[in-house]
């Protein structure tokens, strides 16, 4: 991880043990943060504040596409370290047009302190990547989407109790409650999460990609299930990394989405037609038939009881329907604001 | 006005007490920042900070709607208040389109601490407030424009010597005055306003709706001039508030421009043909015909000769004229600049 | 230059002594910055902090042509200065249209407290500079590029020891070297230049036009090659400052490239094409036929072999090749970054 500038395209470029700092470092910030952002708060003599890390820095971000979560998480959690996020948007700035992605990274990467990036073809990340002075962070691309699963294992770990069969791991504090927090208190350690089997049912996007190269090297095993033809399995680039992290050994895939949930603690989907593919969106929508989310499949594919259900957002009705995407077994809000904490710790770290 | 979560959609949402306590704060914070904003200024210890009471805070500012002044007031403001404006344009972010109101309201609400919207259909923004978890401030929809009428009662309560016929009524210290203020004075309270007639021409729109509920309520009579045509009277839904709060009692509808402003202390208008309307230009045009607000039209329908004019901004010159628009009888100005400290008081409020 | 107001147009509205003062306060800024700027810097104490001269305060960015420098320039200085650059895009607003530009300027200059603008035509900057109650700052308008040149002027002089025949010039801190320090240290200034022969090849433009009423006032002298139709000549506006400030006495404009390139110290280009001008493309390419800077053009010109290389970017390959772009002799990415320095000073200045 110690290249001379750190970038992070993937979780791949991550150890497991560098993966849970993040995702321990962006608890404690929540924990921090969370308490100068109530309503009436005024700023107390004994609260802790949030570092302000990024004090007088900027940070890019470089998007070629819309984004709601993944841009106001990284202005907000700039916002909150005493930073600016500076965001470049199609109409701002198009990469690779008038000037070379070359010329481009270095000339952001002189003038502010780190790039987070979304792009659209994986190889125009690892060009920025190659050329710029300060790191690069990957905010989604047709490869990888790393902060959404940083966002997803706080969400689990937060909710760690929900998945302990012993019922001895302790809830930790809620938002709520830590945003009333009124003096500062010692951090509250996230729980331990035991080994989860970990479904996901839908297209090899770049969710389930970095989920591929993260899950089993912290522990947990991956059911996927895709349909048959080859187009919606992960791409040769992908399954590479999947090996030489040894993670193909935890991984079951299939391509029946009732095969995938059996035994899940944890469903996983994201879009079937993603933005760009709206043309295929018919043949999108034959190839996922049977594929929707809802309490039958995971009952009839057997399921844990208690499974639980994340989305990376925006969703779509036919990937899940409203009974669970809107009931208890969903966590896909909290996940959402996670989003904000994961990034925060990202741009710490880096 | 103490639900769960403060929304304000329209000023009649709020009691004459707390419009009243609203603009005052304005005045407030307009006299404590302007020394801040002067050009030389220096952090000079003598002098109190704004309160900084949006620290660490984002607001998120979804327009979908292009808007200079609402925008430019509201990202001003909270840099005042220490904190960020986070402004979501429509190419940033379609309301309802790639995910439903309801999603997009709960996410956005989970990483900002309050929304301003300015939205086409009043419904849009209702829809927002009922899901989001933080406090909804309607900036501009189809039916109501609250801020633009606190900016107007600011402005009008600043120059309430002008409307004195007495003359005991001091001028409150001026922008300039206020700018050069070396350290920290005693707050010089806002003057009471004499109850006013206060005359619009033009079209039942958003400001004129605010108008309707909050003006008669603080003891200003309205004289209001639309043409014949239903289309341009208030809808049923503005008048039914209009009428529970009784403003009615104290409202004149006419559709003579010149019976309107009788008497008239202040004359206002707005645009008629709004964005979006412009297929219906000619047509509007026709039925405004006479509504140009001049210094002949107040003489002839026996306007106070001191009368003075107020616009929303932006102005187009068919709806009046150069000489009142850039003459002494004009408050558009500080109206428009108003607009900053009204924003930001309410920021401060919910 | 004291107006009532301090508008700056171009280069030609400061004295030779103010613009030193601005390039000196420019590396003043850098100097105190770049340690806030370090990957892993924590708020020292022994540091002195950036002025926070723009405290509370915003800066409009007016925008109608995309610009990836300029913006991020103006947006990271405005937040080292503790303030606020809000980016205002074609999307956002568009002067003149749906409102005059007189009641623009007077509204946006009512609530920031400085506009950068980056027009199309030179005269709607001069409308904005007209009726704006604070000062407007050219970005970029059809005739001139002030801020292009304060950065030049700033990289040339950091580099002095480059042009020093007899070696006896110390090298400036590096921006790595600014970057390490720990405590305080004074100000270490900026070497004089000698006087340096500095040829331009290429389309009058912008870039130019502030070149000609700026180098020779500072001692240096000037060589331009343009094609030979008058389209690619200065206008007469810009000639008539040149005259006016005694400038045209050490400028040589010629049509042939090797001729402008005689002795020269520093060659400079810009684009043959600018943004509108696409339809004109074929044409502009056969006009600026061997205009391309490259080894052997300055060989055969009879350059100092010492000359070095300044491009305002974006770069295409046909005004200069890559051997000259991106080697030893190209001081195009610290003359980039320095963009960021001399619009602080700038904004600081006024």
């Amino acid at each position: 991880m110690r290249h001379k500038v750190a970038h992070i395209m993937t979780l791949a470029d991550l150890t497991p043990a560098q993966i849970s700092q993040v995702v321990t470092h962006a608890r404690f910030l929540k924990q921090v943060s969370l308490p100068w952002l109530a309503p009436s708060n005024r700023i107390e003599k004994k609260l802790h504040m949030p570092s302000q890390s990024l004090f007088s820095k900027s940070i890019a971000l470089l998007f070629n596409k819309r984004s709601t979560r993944t841009r106001i998480a990284a202005e907000t959690a700039a916002t909150l370290l005493g930073g600016r996020a500076l965001f470049l948007g199609q109409e701002d700035i198009q990469l690779g047009v008038n000037e070379s992605v070359r010329d481009s990274a270095r000339v952001i990467g002189g003038m502010c302190q780190g790039i987070f990036a979304r792009v659209g073809d994986h190889e125009e990340i690892e060009e920025l990547a190659k050329y710029s002075p300060v790191p690069v962070l990957n905010a989604l691309s047709s490869l990888w989407h790393p902060t959404q699963v940083l966002a997803d294992l706080l969400t689990l770990q937060e909710h760690a109790h929900l998945f302990d069969p012993t019922h001895m791991t302790q809830p930790v504090p809620s938002d709520a409650e830590l945003m009333q927090t009124t003096k500062t208190r010692k951090f509250v350690p996230l729980p331990q999460l035991r080994p989860l089997t970990i479904a996901y049912v839908g297209d090899s996007a770049n969710v389930l990609h970095d989920m591929l190269v993260t899950y089993p090297r912290l522990g947990h095993s991956l059911r996927v299930a895709t349909p048959a033809q080859e187009k919606y399995r992960a791409p040769t680039e992908v399954w590479d990394r999947v090996v030489k992290l040894g993670c193909d050994q935890q991984i079951v895939w299939v391509t029946d989405p009732r095969e995938a949930v059996h035994s899940a603690d944890v469903v996983v989907t994201d879009t079937w037609v993603s933005m760009g593919q709206e043309a295929e969106k018919a043949e999108r929508l034959e190839a996922f038939k049977g594929y929707q989310v809802t309490e039958k499949l995971c009952e009839e594919g057997g399921a844990n009881p208690d499974w639980k259900f994340l989305h990376c957002l925006p969703r779509k009705e036919h990937e899940v329907d409203d009974e669970v995407f809107y009931g208890p077994r969903s966590l896909v809000f909290p996940e959402a604001d996670n989003r904000k904490w994961t990034i925060m710790a990202l741009f710490e770290y880096v």
